[in-house]
């Protein structure tokens, strides 16, 4: 009998999942139909509730749909002993890095004011800064950071990051601990954030945070809600201290109509579609960790749960 | 007594230029305020008037400001025999790449359809498509061109090219002649035009370029606006064939207030902004070929004024 893998995604979704781990040894089972309980070995879950997975006693690794574990955190929500694994897929990853790209560009070059100027029929020409002069600073250098650090040094940016420990990415100042992170937002015209959220990086992008941003800095929040003060931002941006923010993620998500970040005109906002897990890349993570688990090897990607990420 | 560079541009950047060369062994002389016409040696121009350069009879080289020559190929423009040399620096090359990026990742992420929901609070997820699963055609493989094929390459993207003649860039599919323009039209989700403005090129964004694009395609113009039918284009947009286009130039520039184009919700304009040729790295080109020519060497990026680019 194969082995189970139990996958809870959304209903649309169901049939992609399916398809992807096809030509693999493992039985795709939906959440909502697992069949017996005893006989489900692996777990790819997103947003489980709390004590849903203490259903299955026969459980050997729990997969995260997403790159980031917060969703997995609550109380009574992971089975105590069992290994999970982060998702790192190449389309997820590939995925970010074309957000961020995207938004540096776009405040790189200007383009809200020639939107603005589109609108009044304008021709006026913004003289263009090079790349090499611009700098930008990544909070977050895992996976997803420090693939997107590595997109923007190779197109010329001045790029440096902050994380938790310090990191050797070629064409990239590396700062870590809190007097890097003051150093790198010194720095940072444009601050990106693709930070796990945790205990520590909750909150992070806040009103001190952003007074220590240069004068007229771009904010890009594509990691989670939970790391922006929203109410913080829109005062920072009503000062003129920032001159724009492009968000993916907000605190309450949908975000509410009501939200004065939606008609806020220098707030670029897209509902949580940075990046997604493609089943079919995915798939290929799950079952690498999958063979890996079978033959006795250690796991790839495996979350810390004493650091939250 | 120092060779002389005369450089027309327009008075704002003139200060930049004449700093642009300062440590050069080159005297600059401004358009407007040349001295003794005998004495100029080099000439950098913009659209210089016709007959106004035979007024310099030891003009050695003619530099464009610009990577295109088009501005210079009117009747009585160019003194006979001189040599003519393209724009080729780094910071207009990156610029470009820039633009074309930019926009790319644009149309390819549904970033339109985001923008809209956005006017309407909405909070709706478009599946994403991985980049090598996104065609992108490049028209003009030359320096411009291949820069943006490389990035997009590096991005993962499904890139070919069509040139005049075949060009072996890694990662890029080489395209050639008329049957090669077919083949790579037909494939192009998204259609770039980095082009010179030749007799040849002149009007090839026309309506059947447009319909061997598949439906739904997305055309970017960032070469010349005589590349481009206007009117075709709108008819390509109205009809659904095309689902949008973003222009940086134009058959009249200033584009006329009374365009269509300003208003068009599918249409991304800017100001002929795409890149610009930045004086501190044009210095350098500039000079590169102003000591080969006083070393009796070959110039780099020489015009071929017979093929018009």
């Amino acid at each position: 009998m194969p082995e189970t893998l139990l996958i809870k995604t959304d209903f649309r979704r169901g049939a992609e999942w399916r398809e992807a781990f096809a030509g693999f040894d493992v039985e795709v089972r939906e959440w909502g139909a697992p069949g017996d309980p005893a006989e489900i070995d692996y777990a790819l879950v997103w947003k489980p509730k709390p004590g849903a997975l203490a259903a299955f006693p026969n459980l050997k690794i729990i997969f995260s749909i997403g790159a980031g574990i917060d969703h997995l955190l609550g109380e009574d929500v992971l089975p105590r002993g069992l290994p999970v694994v982060r998702m790192v897929e190449r389309a997820l990853t590939a995925g970010m890095t074309e957000y961020v790209l995207y938004h540096v560009l776009r405040f790189h070059r200007f383009m809200p004011q020639y939107e603005a100027g589109r609108r009044e029929g304008a021709w006026r020409e913004i003289p263009q800064t090079p790349a090499w002069r611009r700098r930008v600073g990544l909070l977050g250098l895992g996976v997803l950071g420090a693939d997107a650090a590595r997109a923007l040094a190779a197109l010329g940016f001045d790029v440096a990051g902050w994380s938790r420990g310090e990191k050797n990415i070629r064409g990239v100042a590396s700062h870590h601990g809190a007097r890097g992170l003051r150093e790198m937002l010194a720095r940072s015209e444009i601050l990106v954030c693709l930070l796990p959220l945790t205990a520590q990086t909750e909150n992070i992008l806040n009103a001190e945070t952003f007074a220590q941003l240069p004068k007229g800095a771009f904010v890009i929040n594509a990691a989670r809600g939970g790391h922006c003060m929203e109410e913080d931002l829109l005062a920072a941006l009503e000062s003129g201290h920032l001159a724009g923010a492009a968000l993916d993620v907000f605190k309450t998500e949908p975000l509410e109509k009501s939200s004065p970040l939606w008609r806020h005109p220098r707030v670029y906002i897209t509902p949580h579609i940075a990046s997604m897990t493609v089943p079919a890349t995915a798939a290929e993570h799950v079952m690498e960790n999958i063979r890996r688990f079978r033959a006795g090897r250690e796991l790839t990607h495996l979350a810390d749960l004493a650091r939250e990420y």
